[in-house]
């Protein structure tokens, strides 16, 4: 899989300024967004693995008192955010302090319109989110339209920067091929997402390490990879984080990290 | 399960006014639409399953050229609708003439606001959709939260009617108790919906023979009831036909359709 080639052949219409957000292609993808001087996400403190956790609950029957006991749990354990669904972020927002709200948008299919996506990142934000984790339009995306999927991002990515809030971008990777991952990867850089993200957990497949490895490789060191779906043990958050994650998503968290932080 | 029970204690503190909506327990729910001068749903030709169908697809990759094919063959097949994602729907009403265009709204988790739900079927709407199929807020109904069901519901249903089109109300029965399930269908009739509908697909089940004979009996003859999720075979649809559903929500229509109508 040679990256550059890819970036070369997806932007060689654009104007292939220099990036200044890392990576090893930085010269053909021109982000809109400036990382030069962000530090290296990839050195991990394996000893306190919670501060890199998103403590998720999308599950469509998640109730009041889950949200609820979400956000205490994320608070007692610093975890770094609760993941939600839309309809909680400002009930999450009333009971968290330290952890961060996290929302989705466009979840989980990513089959709304782009207006559809930015209306539900503003209402978010507007609500009290400061990470938004949007699913692409996959669909346009094997289509090769790739202009929408940048416009799409771009207008999110330009929608979460206003409100100093993060953009992530869900690619689900169980439907790409390897080189319809990096492709993804690499509009998503372009357009100023601030993470890409493998998996919504609702699709036939989640993180992978081999996925993990690819996205990092291809996003370089001063971008954020998320690892989610299918995540269930410390091993394999510990994979994750090893093959350059720097975030897990996981509705199990509390499973091990009551077992490694606390005990 | 008693029915008009259920009613009453759910609307007794509204303006119980006899309804025009029809079903057994017409007096306690004052539906918002009069249904008093149409047909009963339940005469079924079952000569002609095809009329019955929502011809769809849902899945996150579909592409372009799957959505182009099934419009051609809805068309072809006289299926009364194609049912897709609201990101397809201008190119679906391009390449339908006979067959309606209906959209999913805050599908599959139904975990969006409502505010942002509205918003989508406006969208749906203005780009050609004649019917929307949107989830409840499952998580709220359990919450026992039955005054944002209803508004919910009742904004969504006035701008549909505002546009002439009908609006289905997903209640997913896989995650409810059958109180649950005749709750949401009496708010889901009391609130103008024009169908209740089983399932998304994506949840733990699908339609059952005994869901929809009870969704039938909670909400009366004339109104609609849509049986969708694993539905298979023409025995499938039959089935439900003819234990009250008036309409049929499946992506594999083509496989028995094909043998029964046209062979």
């Amino acid at each position: 899989m040679n990256i550059r080639e890819i970036a070369e052949e997806i932007f060689s219409l654009r104007n292939n300024t220099p990036s200044r957000s890392g990576g090893a292609h930085e010269i053909s993808v021109g982000s809109t967004i400036d990382r030069s001087t962000m530090p290296d996400q990839l050195p991990i403190d394996f000893s306190n693995l919670a501060q890199y956790i998103d403590h998720t609950i999308l599950k469509a029957d998640a109730k009041t008192e889950d949200i609820i006991k979400l956000c205490k749990e994320a608070e007692e354990y610093n975890f770094y955010s609760v993941c939600i669904n839309p309809a909680y972020v400002s009930l999450a927002r009333k009971h968290t302090k330290k952890a961060k709200v996290c929302a989705v948008v466009g979840f989980p299919l990513g089959a709304n319109t782009s207006r559809i996506k930015l209306e539900e990142t503003a209402t978010a934000l507007t609500d009290g989110a400061s990470e938004i984790d949007m699913v692409i339009n996959i669909a346009k995306l094997k289509d090769k339209e790739y202009e929408y999927i940048y416009n799409e991002i771009k207008q999110i990515s330009e929608c979460c920067h206003s409100q100093n809030a993060l953009l992530k971008v869900i690619i689900e990777t169980c439907y790409l091929t390897d080189k319809e991952k990096v492709i993804a990867c690499l509009i998503a850089k372009k357009a100023g997402a601030d993470f890409v993200k493998t998996s919504t957990g609702f699709g036939s497949g989640g993180a992978t390490a081999q996925d993990i490895e690819l996205m990092r490789l291809t996003v370089g060191p001063k971008m954020g990879v998320k690892a989610s779906g299918g995540i269930k043990t410390k091993e394999d958050v510990v994979l994750m984080l090893r093959n350059g994650a720097n975030r897990i998503g996981t509705s199990r968290a509390l499973e091990f990290v009551s077992a490694s932080t606390l005990n």
